[in-house]
């Protein structure tokens, strides 16, 4: 297969993304930091809507017309997919191998007109704006019988990239990705051999201890795991279970984005604004549906270079004990 | 728990290394680049073999007398181990979550007393000590019943280090690794559904196919994988099975020997000499042991930051296709 493609290894079963259309030069290069695009150049600010493709969804200001000025929001495809919506799936062998065409969506979420705006000062409402956006694109995306899966990423500050504005990605894919088989493997086993839900036992046992708690807003928990992979991870989990998050109403959302902002906040206080990744992990969708999974977000500040160790044997090294990171932050307030 | 320890996640039951000794500061800091320390100051340089505990192993040269000068390599422990190697294994319950001491072993092997000496230009027999000194120290620490793997993880270059003199680590584990369990249950289906060993099955597809071999020594075989996370990944891999490597004979070391600095020198022709990562993957030890693994090394240059999408998801994005890499490989010459 040519162009951008999966493929399956054939000893641990992981698919991965072979993406040669995102490297003109076949080479490990020293990371780079470019430029950052100021907002007369942002594809991302208002008045550069053409350089777009079209709206898949828009959040319109009063007076706005799609595709023009005069929006809060605006969901557009990415530029440089890492999935491609057209075609069929097409799965090929090569010999004992496994491949597929990279069929899926990616989608990019410009979260607010305003290019220097940051989830720790944006309005509460606007954040609401942004899981709202996210829920209507996943519903719509997850009618593509195409699918399994669909996420949802973002990132901020991060130094290898040229887009300041604020925005993140929605991702839908025709495999369900290697992080959630193994939770639902979990969640699973919890349930057959307890008839529960792990996650659900997790939030019950740290309300009750509360050295791991951060905050709470309404229906949701913020807190640092028993056992994170990265100092500073976070969990954000609503209290009652649900595998998924396009069912959330509008109350909870409201609770969501006090949370994550209120998390953001923290940690920008705490740590010097450092770059975060905020992941949503939700069920698999459409014949794929788990309900015994329970949707949450995974938050982690300036993801570290993981070196031999961590890749080569999938064991994490944490120098930063959960209870303290947690104290930390609630310390810091918001 | 206080100091280093494991626990376990409840929901994907992977154990992560809580470590506070390796942090002063709890905060998550920009990556530095300390300053590398010179022969002067170097504890793996002749004249400070004082400055490291006592020898675990040492290969004399003629004249030499142990835990002084006169040596081709020796192996030390780890001044700042992630493991300790001090009392039983003690398992302890927090309520749902489960954590263990972090017992275990953690070795430097200081690969040569040049301390600007690097693999590309050693002498072949150097690379050689290093692989028997490996083994040796494996030997000895099987049979310690407390452990149920050792890894010898090489990096060289990394950023963060202060350490340039040549050196690797040699850790054993109470726990098999992640990436080592699931490897294993690739290995048993497998065997279970083919009654063959799936790596040897890929050694006889690649071998007939060609495009993702970049050389052959005897008997090891050097490739890109046909589904790799990274670019560049290549594995390096004995063509005859063996869960062991222990058991590889001084043949087949130097083979092996022969074959990691032929794939050192071209990757350090083609892409500037970069920083890399070498893990040995080899079977779980004494009772765990299981002879349908097939060890070998995986190598990857430049570990990249992985940000939101691979973390939180799995899904890996690899810019460039292994059949690329190994015919970039091929051409540069050793």
């Amino acid at each position: 297969m040519n162009g951008s493609h999966l493929r399956k290894d054939p000893v641990t079963q992981r698919w991965v993304v072979i993406s040669p259309s995102r490297a003109d030069v076949p080479q490990v290069a020293e990371p780079s930091r470019p430029q950052p695009l100021g907002p007369e150049v942002c594809p991302f600010c208002p008045g550069h809507e053409g350089e777009t493709g079209a709206e898949l969804y828009v959040d319109l200001a009063p007076g706005g017309t799609p595709n023009r000025r005069g929006w809060y929001l605006r969901v557009v495809p990415d530029r440089r997919p890492i999935f491609h919506i057209e075609g069929g799936l097409e799965r090929s062998a090569e010999g004992m191998y496994d491949a597929m065409n990279a069929l899926g969506a990616h989608e990019i979420l410009v979260e607010t007109p305003e290019h220097a705006a940051q989830w720790g000062t944006l309005d509460t409402a606007q954040i609401e704006r942004v899981l709202r956006a996210c829920q209507v694109r996943m519903l719509d995306l997850r009618n593509d019988q195409r699918f399994r899966h669909v996420i949802w990423v973002k990132t901020h500050g991060m130094p290898a990239s040229v887009f300041q504005h604020s925005h993140s990605h929605i991702v839908a894919s025709p495999i369900v990705p290697w992080a959630i088989e193994e939770e639902l493997k979990g969640f699973s086993s919890h349930l057959r051999w307890k008839e529960r839900c792990v996650l659900c036992d997790v939030l019950k046992q740290e309300a009750k201890d509360g050295r791991r708690v951060i905050l709470r807003e309404g229906g949701i928990m913020v807190l640092t795991p028993y056992a994170p992979r990265f100092a500073f991870e976070t969990w954000i989990v609503p209290v009652e279970h649900s595998h998924d998050f396009t069912g959330a109403r509008p109350a909870l959302l409201r609770d969501l984005a006090r949370a994550l902002q209120g998390l953001v906040r923290r940690v920008q206080g705490l740590l010097d604004d450092p770059p975060f990744s905020l992941v949503l992990h939700a069920s698999p969708v459409g014949e794929f549906t788990r309900e015994e999974y329970h949707w949450h977000l995974e938050f982690v500040p300036r993801p570290p270079q993981v070196i031999g160790l961590e890749w080569g044997t999938g064991i994490y090294i944490n120098p930063v004990p959960p209870e303290l990171a947690a104290e930390r932050l609630r310390a810091v307030g918001s």
